[in-house]
């Protein structure tokens, strides 16, 4: 096995205990690994998940034992298109968080990039921040595999964050293309950055992310145009459910914010997204928005979707790790009975068709199925 | 079974045999109703397509028979944003084909709408069109089941207008989402139609459109607005792939046009997307965009793409149906294990995870196969 130095990149402490070798590959061998996980060795985390990164033996069943320490973490999907200042945000919240005692993982989601190097957004949170010695972990994930296996790493690496004890954990996409918001929106909570000026931007969001946003953060606030942004996002909101948005942060409460604070805001028609202005280089907004985070936290557990948002995720991940699972055993199949080619040029020559092809290579599967429930 | 109404819709002709009862949901039976479609009985067109869209019992092997009897019709994909003129232009195209004596299938894909009405469409087209008599088979195609199924139901549709003998079937999209996109792209030449206007049109395009035109098709050539979205396709395709598009129609031939015709612009380096201009309602353009696609057909001939393009398709096809089936078996097999809200209590009881699950339900599947093999 490689360990490869990006796997290291996102440490930010580096424990002596971490650089025992253990016998890696080893299936038998991976409970010393949770073990250091679980006592808060960063380098048995940043080990961790590199194995579920890039899908090395005995992956499973390291998600397998997390899985039981997991449920404490506070999950935050963070998009928007490129230039919105969401790694810098993303730096400053975290910063923020640790002001308040709060330990932090963050991981980068980059599906274009095949190799995105963690150890440079290491640098980055670094350079970033004033905190010298904050607790934070950062991870980039890329996409080494399929898309689908990077939505399942991300809900994997999640867990060993969520197991080590990080408090907060942030995902944060580089871009916000379709595969991107599908793995944002497993978060807890989704914020989607809106860059402020021309209306182009508020009508791209149309497509898809309108609908996942808990909140809306018009970053760079300070900027012309900003208020025109929070404006067509006020409008759109306003369009979409019948309700007035909060506007919050920067400039302060504004008309359209009711003054009613979190608690009143979590009632039985559900969460109105909220739109929060913050100048993250500054640092501007930052708090509020972290408070209206928490409002959205609160409104979860208040309203009973915590369970409902947790009962779905559970039952998408198991269809979604069978549904796996079970493709790679059908091109193991296909491969058996002579390959995808094969099949193809009988399908050209009309010696067969399709369905007859899907009849061939799953019927076998089916009858197996039935005679051992016999 | 119930036939209902709405799958004799799009029938342009009655006739007198058509009528005869055949034993219906007995797969035994299916073969006349095939010979019937084989020999130009557009009321068995009708009733083979309903079949495939409602998933109704034996559509399976209805499919597999009609396979021998396709490939030979052009598949034309039709797409654009709503209000680009595209029910117009393609009642244009098909009157157009008729008049050069071609016959077509016309199937609109509304995933949106749970019961489009093929009726509705079918009347559409008369009273759109001029030509009394012509032989243009109508009909939509709506989300009964899943989009994936929608996708499925519609690439076997297709096969059975092509075995009928439709010279031209072409498949339209009610709106461009991409569920949408998906379907048209399996189609051998792709129309996108980008409506006069704001420039807002042409920044949408960018979201996974520009990469599957081959031909775009600014209609309403006659609006203000319309030479700007001209070029600004154009930047956008130059800037692209660094050649200079071509831009056809309405306004005949433009600088941009370089004069080769078809055949030429047939080069070793692919086809450049090409632009053409139309007034749909005065059917201004439509001849040339007619051409347009037929050089589009020549240039997948010679350049070997269509053989190609056939193979990509068929695995694509095979791979498909393969993993909608293992689905359905999949879904039976968490039943039969208990459901999956029970799978899901126990994950967030602890007393399992995501990945034990997945090991239970497929890993009795996969010992199976290999004990088949053995």
């Amino acid at each position: 096995m490689q360990e490869r130095s990006q796997g290291d990149g996102g440490e930010q402490r580096t424990d002596a205990s971490g650089d025992q070798a253990e016998p890696e590959g080893d299936d038998a061998a991976v409970n010393p690994l949770i073990e250091e996980l679980l006592g808060g060795k960063h380098r048995a985390l940043a080990r961790v998940i590199t194995k579920i990164e890039n899908r090395q033996p005995g992956y499973r069943d390291l998600v397998s034992q997390l899985h039981q320490h997991t449920g404490n973490a506070t999950v935050i999907g963070v998009t928007g298109s490129p230039g919105s200042g969401k790694s810098t945000l993303v730096d400053k919240m975290a910063a923020t968080y640790r002001d308040r005692g709060e330990t932090v993982g963050v991981i980068a989601i980059d599906p274009s990039s095949p190799f995105t190097g963690g150890a440079v957004l290491g640098d980055r949170i670094r350079m970033g921040s004033n905190v010298g010695d904050m607790d934070v972990f950062f991870r980039s994930m890329s996409a080494r595999g399929s898309l689908g296996g990077l939505s399942t790493a991300t809900t994997d690496a999640v867990k060993a964050l969520d197991a080590f004890g990080k408090d907060r954990i942030i995902i944060e996409t580089v871009g916000a293309g379709q595969n991107e918001i599908d793995i944002v929106k497993t978060a807890d909570t989704v914020m989607v950055l809106v860059p402020p000026g021309s209306g182009d931007d508020v009508q791209m969001l149309k497509a898809g992310i309108l609908e996942i946003a808990d909140v809306f953060v018009v970053n760079k606030a300070d900027l012309e145009g900003a208020n025109r942004t929070v404006q067509e996002l006020r409008e759109m909101l306003d369009y979409s459910d019948g309700g007035v948005p909060r506007t919050v942060g920067h400039h302060g409460p504004d008309a359209g914010f009711d003054g009613s604070g979190g608690e009143d805001h979590d009632d039985e028609e559900g969460w109105d997204p909220t739109i929060v202005e913050t100048v993250a280089d500054r640092g501007e907004g930052v708090e509020e928005l972290l408070d209206v985070l928490e409002q959205h936290q609160a409104y979860l557990d208040n309203s009973g979707q915590r369970d409902a948002q947790r009962r779905a995720r559970y039952a998408e991940e198991i269809r979604t790790l069978v549904r796996e699972d079970v493709n790679e055993l059908l091109v193991a199949e296909i491969d058996h009975q002579g390959g995808i080619d094969a099949f193809v040029q009988r399908v050209l020559d009309r010696e067969t068709d399709p369905y007859a092809i899907a009849d061939d290579v799953v019927g076998p599967i089916e009858d197996c199925v039935s005679e051992r429930r016999e």
